[in-house]
């Protein structure tokens, strides 16, 4: 019987291993699946730790969550059609939840789906190499129970260990001899410990608009944003404002191009991730920015150069969960034989088509369409229950608005499934004056009592 | 041509390259030696980062090195014998430098002796085997420029990559809901970071001892330090006290063993660092904790399973440029067959004499004894120029001393040179009010000129 591995087990390797359980369940003849995470418990980033740096095994962290997290974009957009909010929550909730309600309705899909006997914990990936010679992979794994090596060999390989673990960390002339705190969004973690500071945030991607949010809401005292190419240009609330591109600090104080400065506590580098795959053979790693359609990725999944090996969620994500999803099928038919691979030309000349369409996008709108489009390209070539996926991209849409309408007020809207058409309840309490993320406060309905 | 390969170019790194090109100019018939550097620049924890976590290539940073920080030892305790503090600053200074000081002279003596060229930086180790058919070290390494990796065959194999630079990090109950940083001492940099802060710091040895200090001196506004087994005990300044274990935190508030409780802002965690070798095979790796004569290391260097095989700089250190140069000359001369050495039987019975004498320790002053007693042994056996370390003895006694009488003051106490007998100047400020800890201000002499 052939074997594959599968790398992590967070939301995309979840999502595969699930995808192979429900063939199994169909009375499918599925190989045997091999599941490697490194972390002591599922859930990939959305496993929040206190954390940061390197973990207790002298490895990177890989979490890059931190507390007080809320959705930033509705849930209705990532919902999977095979388990949807309702069915796991037991009724409709409101449409932005915190990181404990989303790691919940995650794991609560993958324990139904029975899929964590699969699963390998406290076991780092060191090395995935190809032998030609036996057209197999090596995988060699370090168990930390007792740190010994060994390695497996597997027919196929499904990376799943995500792209937004590894920091992104520029260097700006001054960050050595700056009085405070500098650090990568990557290691932040707890809002309050800048109340009263004045933050600097570099950055504008999702990232700096969250941490400047967040860090306002818990009583930063003021949070300036450079920004190198464009400004957010969100309605930002008083204490947040955006200047142009840093050029230097001197002492505390933060010195723009155009003449500006400010002084500032502590310096956040929202600067973003790297996909980066050291334990991944040179001739088999994936190398690429964040971008919504990655070369050598056939479908966004299969590894052209050795289509044996495949690669989850490696796409810029406006859809998460239900892309997830539907890679995690596409995959599960190629490896069960159930969808044909074209020949090498073939698969280039798809490449091309999406990334030539990719090469004339412009803009937030032209994006979701293009992600939408291949979503509905996956969706089509797999089993994978259907679900209102105009709904979700009018829903995107419609979310783009709102948060050009309130940067702190887009949270407080509700939105309709496009699984089961159940429309969300607003939340007891506006996003922007709730300091409690608990699951328990967020789903107790109504206004909250007094405390 | 026999190749040798020396991993890392901080201070043990560099006293190898150096001892090995004392010989060359002396006229020894010297192998080829190729120095790997992961950083960009030589000098080891002593290069000072400002950054945390990952470094800009997605591994791990090397530097556990904070501002502000002075030697906690006499200088004259890790004075080179053939490379002395008179030389290189053209005259006496004080007894305790801060970091760029120590800096400047490490890298000074490495400069003079013109050993950059054999180091190759920007290059990362990534496995060191052994070949037993070809009797030889397989060293495969990767370059950060165009993060290519290649694999160079070597007959030695000496490790100098310190063991000061991967935390150990236990973890408390409360820990995760905590509103605030905690951080390992590894990442501490900026200690104004935590002025007006109450402070928590875990352990009881030289990092919380520092940090506590640091933090206080830089406008903390209470450091409490909580120690597993012994209190350090010292004549704390106001706003340090120790107090027991750590049993949970809830909330801010953190709960002593024995029942009390102190609410904090911030949680360091001083638990020390591992011996952690990732990169070095299994049967090759070193595993042992923080001490002085660990197992398997025949005078301290040799790896007796492979004495091909050589570790520098793993030992607890009370000494430590002084005994890394000690242990470079006797590892050169084991190179080069000027030493030999005894069958494994013999090595492992001069082992398990040190390691006898080591059960029996009570306490510094006998550590200081048995590694005085180390470096004596070692010293013996070569050409590297002679000091009174019977001097440097007493100097530690001493300090230790100082330390008890005032743990504030002992930085403004002065030293004789073991290596010219040249004493030490008083520093112009006392350290406890002296915030600049620049090479500048630091060897501007007589009393400060107001500012």
């Amino acid at each position: 019987m052939s074997r594959i591995a599968v790398i992590g087990a967070g939301p995309s390797g979840l999502a595969q291993l699930h995808a192979f359980e429900e063939a199994r369940r169909s009375g499918a003849d599925v190989p045997e699946i091999v599941c490697f995470e490194k972390q002591s418990d599922w859930g990939g980033l959305w496993n929040y730790t206190w954390r940061t740096g390197l973990d207790e095994h002298g490895d990177p962290v890989h979490g890059s969550m931190y507390r007080y997290l809320w959705s930033n974009g509705p849930k209705e957009c990532l919902e999977f059609s095979d388990y949807t909010f309702d069915e796991h929550f037991g009724g409709p909730i409101p449409s932005f939840p915190p990181r404990e309600v989303l790691y919940d309705y995650i794991t609560g899909r993958a324990k139904k789906s029975n899929v964590r006997q699969y699963i390998q914990f406290d076991t780092a990936v060191r090395r995935i190499s190809f032998d030609a010679a036996r057209d197999a992979f090596q995988v060699t794994v370090e168990s930390y129970g007792d740190r010994s090596a060994r390695t497996e060999e597997f027919d196929r390989v499904i990376i799943g260990t995500g792209h937004f673990s590894i920091p992104n960390m520029p260097e700006y002339p001054g960050f050595d001899t700056f009085p405070g705190r500098v650090l990568h969004s990557h290691d932040f973690r707890d809002a309050t410990e800048f109340a009263g500071k004045d933050l600097l945030i570099l950055g504008s991607s999702y990232s700096a608009e969250d941490i400047a949010l967040q860090t306002l809401k818990y009583g930063a005292r003021s949070i300036t944003i450079s920004y190198r190419n464009q400004p957010m240009g969100f309605g930002w609330p008083e204490g947040i404002s955006e200047v142009a591109a840093l050029d230097r600090v001197e002492g505390r104080t933060a010195h723009f191009t155009g003449g500006r400065s400010r002084d500032v506590d502590a310096i956040v580098l929202c600067t973003g991730y790297r996909h980066h795959f050291p334990f991944v053979d040179e001739e088999l790693r994936l190398s690429t920015g964040n971008m919504l359609y990655p070369a050598k990725l056939y479908k966004g999944v299969v590894w052209t150069p050795n289509p044996k090996l495949m690669y989850l969620a490696m796409q810029d994500q406006y859809y998460t969960f239900t892309m997830f999803d539907a890679q995690a099928f596409y995959v599960r038919d190629v490896v069960l034989g159930r969808i044909p691979l074209p020949p090498a030309d073939g698969m280039e000349a798809d490449i091309a088509h999406w990334r030539d369409r990719q090469d004339a996008l412009h803009g937030p709108m032209d994006d979701i369409d293009f992600q939408t489009d291949y979503l509905r390209d996956l969706m089509a070539a797999t089993d994978y229950p259907s679900f209102d996926l105009e709904l979700a991209r009018q829903h995107f849409a419609t979310w783009e608005h709102h948060k050009e309408e309130s940067i702190t007020g887009y949270r407080d809207r509700a939105f309709a499934s496009p699984c089961t058409g159940t429309v969300a309840p607003l939340h007891h309490t506006p996003w922007w004056t709730e300091l409690d993320d608990s699951l328990a406060t967020f789903l107790r309905s109504g206004r909250p009592s007094p405390h």
